[in-house]
């Protein structure tokens, strides 16, 4: 699309005004000047008010979204822009699909800095290109100040599932190894060290990543793959309980096994923190029959993704569907579902 | 799925905490209750982070989004959860395709009583079921008081596009009849009336509805529609100058012809407020060649939604892609876009 007006926004200086969610001319501008040239690609640029796609063949959608309100929006290892893209990627990729096409709902308060606004969508822009999706569509809201935090973001995400592909939690039987793609709990410290002003000897970063190339070379391997899940808000404790409920099935973890940063224990040992809690936006947790899990787990480890994969349990027969985890002491303990909160708006 | 949780959660008397954007155990309790059990249906009630769904034949998908931060929430003739599927279900459709499937996202203000969120969910449900579209996957996240207000809700659409469909704002070209599907202006006097408290002998209701139904008549007419577009946000006037701008055309307004209610009129004149500026909901501008109009606009006269349509101008050559009008005293002026703002937060 050509520009629409001969001024130009002045990102530099410009602060977002109520007219930005007008409908009018300066919400064209914005769109023009800010989105549209980011996210540059041919659906969106033909200026529809929906993005029209091409379907090579019958077979399966995946259709996810997720709003994003993390603070601060700026953190170690990432910002809201590339969490947003990470995030609805990974749900869309977790059902075994190619993700193809994200749309993007910014609502912006009145106020919020133009040029923190580009630093986010060029972040965005970036994420997208690095997990090889376009963002194809999009909406802009304004609300006065004081009625948001900044910027909210939210992605919805499709993709193609090919056929054979048949990734569910309902797969998930007992026998079935449980695989962590990495280290547990990178997210949440690093947003709350950013939040609190911790300052560490060894920084924390975010582990937030497009995990759509793992998940296809995991695919690929030719290993029964029952089902995938990212260990977000609530942490692998909440994932696996979630799980466990809705396979109708118990499970057995081994606290040694599970991959924890010395810097993410530390912070947690101190604040009375529990990893097994914390949100992750780059892991994922993976089933598969237990005599294939070795074979899962070398792919996993050969990607960049997942090279500190490690197996951290197995799925039982239980009806009371209970997470229970042998200690590095040797006792056994219940691994609850999040029953308060932990940290909240980590994503 | 099954309730997961004894307790029930006290939709009269509750509020929304932090716990129930956590990830946890509320949260599950949250969606489970409220939202899994309003939206019933298969690809939801899998429990996956991502809804899985069926294309029948290689073809062409139209996806679109929008966030809806209205206020006031409720309003005569609807709130933000019908607003928020009319507005993407009609974004979708607007492109000839038939809407499927929704997403929905929630962010929630600490505190907001439970009790409106059910009827917020309720209506949204009711309006899905009315479109024939399904809420086949969401997301939840709570701020604290005072970061956001209220609820926002952000849906994303995707429908199917059948094989010789074509409509864009790029098929505009002069000769091209310009039909409104009805009054415009109902929505946002409507909302601006609850917010400032006015009352009216007549009530004006907001015209928040789903168009698919409309548009398939209108696609099964045979006529040759060129392009459909919602007169949302900046009005008619605004909706007019961004295609004649796209399409590279020129166009030609009848003031005495474009359909006002006497109530809308009466309040735009008061306040001194233009109707073609004013954002609709239910309404769509329909493109299509001046000899097959009237049998275009007998087709939408005969669907509820179309009942009260009319030929409202005509698509002509003209490089600067100016949008004029013949006013009802026989002059002639400029209908320009939208430049500030006309009422905030309309949808």
């Amino acid at each position: 699309m050509t520009n629409r007006f001969e001024r130009s926004l002045d990102i530099k200086n410009g602060r977002v005004d109520m007219t930005h969610g007008s409908g009018g001319r300066a919400m064209a501008q914005l769109i023009d000047q800010l989105f549209a040239k980011a996210f540059d690609n041919p659906a969106l640029a033909e200026g529809n008010d929906q993005a029209r796609l091409a379907i090579p063949a019958a077979g399966r959608l995946a259709f996810s979204t997720d709003s994003y309100v993390i603070s601060p929006l700026f953190f170690a290892g990432g910002n809201i822009g590339s969490l947003a893209v990470h995030g609805t990627v990974n749900d869309v990729a977790l059902s075994g699909a190619k993700p193809l096409w994200l749309s993007a709902g910014f609502i912006l308060e009145e106020g919020f800095p133009l040029a923190d606004l580009e630093c986010i969508v060029t972040s965005m822009a970036k994420a997208a290109q690095d997990c090889g999706v376009q963002i194809v569509t999009g909406d802009t809201k304004v609300v006065e100040k004081g009625k948001a935090d900044g910027v909210f973001i939210n992605t919805a995400g499709v993709g193609l599932i090919e056929a054979g592909v048949d990734l569910s939690v309902h797969n998930i039987r007992a026998g079935d190894a449980i695989i962590i793609s990495g280290t547990l709990g990178d997210h949440g410290v690093a947003v709350m060290a950013q939040r609190e002003g911790l300052v560490f000897d060894e920084p924390v970063l975010s582990d937030s990543a497009g995990l759509n190339g793992l998940i296809e070379a995991m695919l690929a391997s030719g290993v029964t793959l029952h089902a995938l899940r990212d260990p977000t808000r609530g942490g692998l404790a909440t994932s696996l309980n979630e799980m466990a409920q809705a396979a109708g099935v118990g499970m057995r973890l081994d606290e040694a096994a599970i991959p924890v940063r010395a810097a993410v224990r530390g912070v947690c040992e101190i604040l009375g923190l529990d990893p097994l809690y914390i949100a992750n936006e780059g892991k994922l947790i993976a089933f598969c029959p237990a005599q294939q899990a070795g074979k899962l787990l070398a792919v996993m480890r050969g990607h960049v993704h997942g090279h500190e994969a490690a197996i951290i349990g197995e799925v039982v027969e239980d009806d009371h569907a209970f997470v229970e985890m042998t200690t590095t002491l040797g006792g056994h303990r219940m691994v609850d579902w999040l029953a308060g909160e932990q940290l909240p708006r980590i994503c």
